[in-house]
């Protein structure tokens, strides 16, 4: 099932990388579609740069949605809570509406109660870069990549095709996850490594010497690019996705205390197993990104 | 000052290298030189790899170092520690050494006592990759990168402008560092960032369901790709540089502690303050890696 009018709300890297691949989509299929796109952003200058790429740019969420048959909010996490609890009153007929939040169990409890007109499904596309906003978003970020998608109380199969059917436009691969397990699972793989990269450039930046630049290689470039991760953005995630943030902290001071003891007691033997074992791990996951559906 | 004679200990990913280097900067000088290589390593396999690019290829340390005007020792750090220790019984005339391993205080104390007849100087290419062995050598490995020199009791003039040279025709940028200073700085850039990658992908791993993978993007990629670095080569540089890495490992844990409690406490302020300075400081970081020497 394939609708016609979409509005996206925020055109950052994520919104914007989705309005970007939908009209490349448009553009390259074989039997061409219709789509009449709408832009919401309180950014002027991302508004002026969207012109060319939306049939409508407004600052207005109340005009953005008004027409629309599927609303897809690409803001922060918590702007996205607070526009999910504005729509009933701004669209009391209902439409469809996809979230691309970074934490969804806050996110799909709202969708939970919202009005049956409304036809909802949390989303998350696994991808992204350090660097934020429209003019960092390209049509193939999510190109490869899986799109977890989160069936809450307000999930009809009609919403659940035309997310299925813009996530092919996308050229990505959707996953389904209940939203408290894919709390869980980026907390372990996005949140707190965001957290250990963060704290690993301020502890090296502690060492106020600037030779450690020249001195740093490509090991520690990779293990804290991210840490240039957009503050608000982040501060959002943290916030909604405190609980699975802390415990996978937990899970990650469990393995560091557990190696710190083992070099600080000198016990070469499990030591020595300790770091085979993490790099049979490492193989394992590498083995997968290899050779498996992506 | 050019030397003729070198022998190379270890051909494994950094050894290789700068063999492949030194044969490229051979046959693509202007004014050409001589050079005479031969590779000392235990792995037959290797040995016969090394066939073509080296003149003289051996298994035995004391028929390699026989000649050689320059040794140097690329092997894991104890390893190293155990050829210094066997030099001057094996080359009582002495010779021009030296090293490449990822950790100094120790290697240089013991070169500080070699007898005189010796010219010695530790090194540490600030290069690499998670993948070890002579199979993933390249000639550009040390490229543009930093080669750190940590001066000894036993460095002379003649041993420095040998290894100067050297470090020029890998078209790397030589770093005079103190050797407790260098062991600092590779324990904050290095070996942390090791350690908390491989506790990471630990505690990923953990998570025991394999959804986790295809969920996993490219944060999660690059925070644990040094998390499959050869577990024997960690386990030299742990053992020999475990106070500054301990050392290391308290400076993060207080980061880590100081973010964990923002956000138990839900201390918005604060966090996100915390997240400001922390993209600050990558910015710095990023802005001396893009417009500084290197």
């Amino acid at each position: 099932m394939q609708v016609e009018r979409i509005c996206i709300v925020g055109l950052g890297l994520i919104g914007g990388s989705l309005a970007l691949a939908l009209r490349l989509a448009q553009r390259t299929a074989v039997a061409a579609f219709p789509l009449h796109m709408t832009i919401v952003d309180t950014n002027p200058d991302t508004r002026a740069a969207a012109e060319r790429l939306a049939d409508v740019v407004t600052a207005d969420l109340a005009a953005g949605v008004a027409e629309a048959e599927l609303v897809i909010l690409a803001t922060p996490v918590r702007v996205i809570l607070r526009s999910l609890e504005a729509l009933p009153e701004l669209r009391p007929s209902g439409c469809m509406i996809l979230d691309l939040g970074s934490s969804k169990a806050d996110i799909c409890a709202v969708m939970d109660k919202l009005p049956t007109p409304f036809q909802a499904v949390g989303g998350h596309p696994m991808a992204g870069k350090e660097v934020a906003g429209f003019g960092a978003a390209t049509p193939d970020l999510f190109q490869g990549h899986t799109f977890i998608l989160c069936r809450t109380a307000r999930t009809t199969p009609a919403v659940e095709m035309a997310v299925l059917t813009l996530i092919a436009h996308l050229r990505a691969t959707a996953l389904f996850l209940p939203a408290t397990l894919h709390d869980e699972m980026v907390a372990a793989i996005s949140h707190l490594p965001y957290l250990v990269s963060a704290s690993l450039m301020r502890a090296a930046a502690g060492m106020a010497d600037e030779r450690l630049w020249p001195v740093s290689a490509s090991g520690f470039r990779d293990t804290t690019r991210i840490s240039g991760t957009n503050p608000q953005m982040m501060l959002d995630i943290l916030l909604t996705n405190r609980e699975a943030v802390l415990g996978q902290i937990m899970a990650f001071q469990e393995r560091l205390t557990a190696v710190t003891h083992l070099l600080q007691t000198e016990n070469e033997e499990a030591l020595f197993q300790w770091l085979c074992e993490t790099q049979a791990e490492y193989l394992t996951y590498q083995q997968y990104k290899q050779y498996g559906r992506q």
